[in-house]
């Protein structure tokens, strides 16, 4: 193995996107198997949770997305359709298995922080990075969604999408901070990941306008 | 104040940009509040129907949209998002209240404006002023629907969508014609808010192809 | 007639992509009669469906949307919205009529060449030419589904999709097997649209995983 390749892999947009593409192909190709789509319907619903949030993040800051570019990423998309298949033919039921819960929220850290990076490498704003990384990480969801006939608004009600922003925020913060890239990078993740499977494990909601209203009435009786 | 911070304050683009970005940012998160969203919900679609339009304006004429660089968008959105929460707190039900669809009509008429100016400044063909503006114009309504789990196909039955082609005729014929850009800007946006305030209160409607087919059905007996 | 001309008008992409605009304005603009939208909602719906693809594929290899610059792909697009509307006021029920559904697979096999024809040439992977020819193929579907208040999902369930990706893949193969460019187009059209007309007339459909699982059992026992 040459010193470039090793380099290369533990470049963290490299790490943290490889994540995301195995996790997000397999969240997205559980969920068509679950829905009975043929082979085909799994490996494009599989591959478009995979690329969809990258490919967003890249149109928006002028790119040609990756994914039509690099072989890499079409063989780490497959994997995560092919984990999704074997699976399928190990246990019964892995849409709502822990396994397809905890490779979600792995996945939506991982791309948090590949949106993150790429974000700061190109110089957008404060809101911009948390937007970039935000979009990176829920855009894989939203497409899947989207082609399972499910809407893709959960992710806005749920604390979902709100473990993206903080996430963002916190590799945000680190490098104005002046904290390396990959320990920020790390920070991101850990955050994010954390983040999510505490709201999925005590079920954390935020409060609504409708929430402030009553507490204002309250208030004032 | 600087002359340059007036000049920039006075120029067509800036000014229909930032009413529209606070008119929509109010209309999407009023919408998301009726649907009892929490608040990173409510922000994120208030933003989500300020920003789309816009950002998909950037992408298609090649450019980073303007929301993820210029700190003013964000701080435009968040003036929106903050005035419905503020009006929810004041009045029962401003969803269909007469202050959210007026809101509506003038983000509507400030978008087309803006699109119509971008467009005609990156020089496209006379179809792609037009579309450009109406993109820029109706794009916000589109995301917030999507968000909201509502059908966005409203958004072309109605006079709406139709208002924003308008505006865009407007001003591809006044720079046609060679008036200046800042009259040619006012009345495209006074076209679109007068033609929607109209299409609201009166119920206005175009015929669809099976009405051609009675009249030429009635035409023949 | 100029030799310049008559050279554009044989190029392999012009072809094909005059071929897929007034096909998908006609089968889009067909849809929209049918549910009865009004005749800008028709136009609308006629014309996002002709550009929808194609514009995807611009902005993913990073162009401003033919459909925005040239001149030519808005009268194209005009000529099958009128062909829409000439059809209804002949025929009777031109929605599942042969003649639309022989259009939809013509237009799918025009756009997938296009598509694979523009992939090569800005130089993708060969996953991405694949990807940029399916998309340019189904993306008016899909554009057209949002439209209309129904689903897209059925374009990656039904042997649809699948047309797109094998014509996709046999332009890559016979280009990678130094095949001329418009022998390669030919190849591309002719196979897509065939294996969309044998898949409508014979109701062909691919495995599910859980056919696999229940070969799997089957085998077990």
């Amino acid at each position: 193995m040459s010193q470039e390749f090793v380099a290369e892999a533990l470049d963290p947009f490299v790490v943290m996107n490889a994540i995301g593409l195995i996790a997000f192909a397999l969240v997205g190709s559980t969920k068509a198997i679950r829905e009975e789509f043929d082979l085909f319907g799994v490996t494009v619903v599989g591959l478009a949770t995979a690329f969809a949030g990258g490919a967003t993040r890249d149109v928006l800051v002028g790119r040609v997305p990756l994914a039509l570019q690099s072989t890499s990423e079409i063989g780490l998309g497959t994997v995560g359709v092919a984990l999704a298949i074997g699976l399928h033919l190990v246990l019964e039921a892995p849409d709502d298995h822990p396994i397809t819960l905890f490779a979600d929220g792995v996945g939506l850290a991982a791309f948090t922080t590949a949106g993150a990076i790429v974000a700061v490498d190109v110089g957008v704003s404060g809101f911009g990075v948390v937007a970039i990384a935000t979009i990176n990480a829920v855009g894989g969801g939203a497409i899947a969604d989207v082609l399972l006939d499910r809407s893709p608004f959960i992710l806005f009600e749920d604390f979902y999408a709100s473990c993206a922003v903080l996430g963002g925020a916190v590799y945000l913060g680190a490098t104005l901070g002046g904290v390396a890239g990959s320990t920020a990078a790390i920070a991101c993740a850990v955050v994010t990941v954390l983040a999510r499977m505490a709201a999925v494990t005590r079920g954390w909601t935020l409060p609504t306008a409708q929430t402030l209203r009553r507490r204002e009435e309250i208030g004032k009786n």
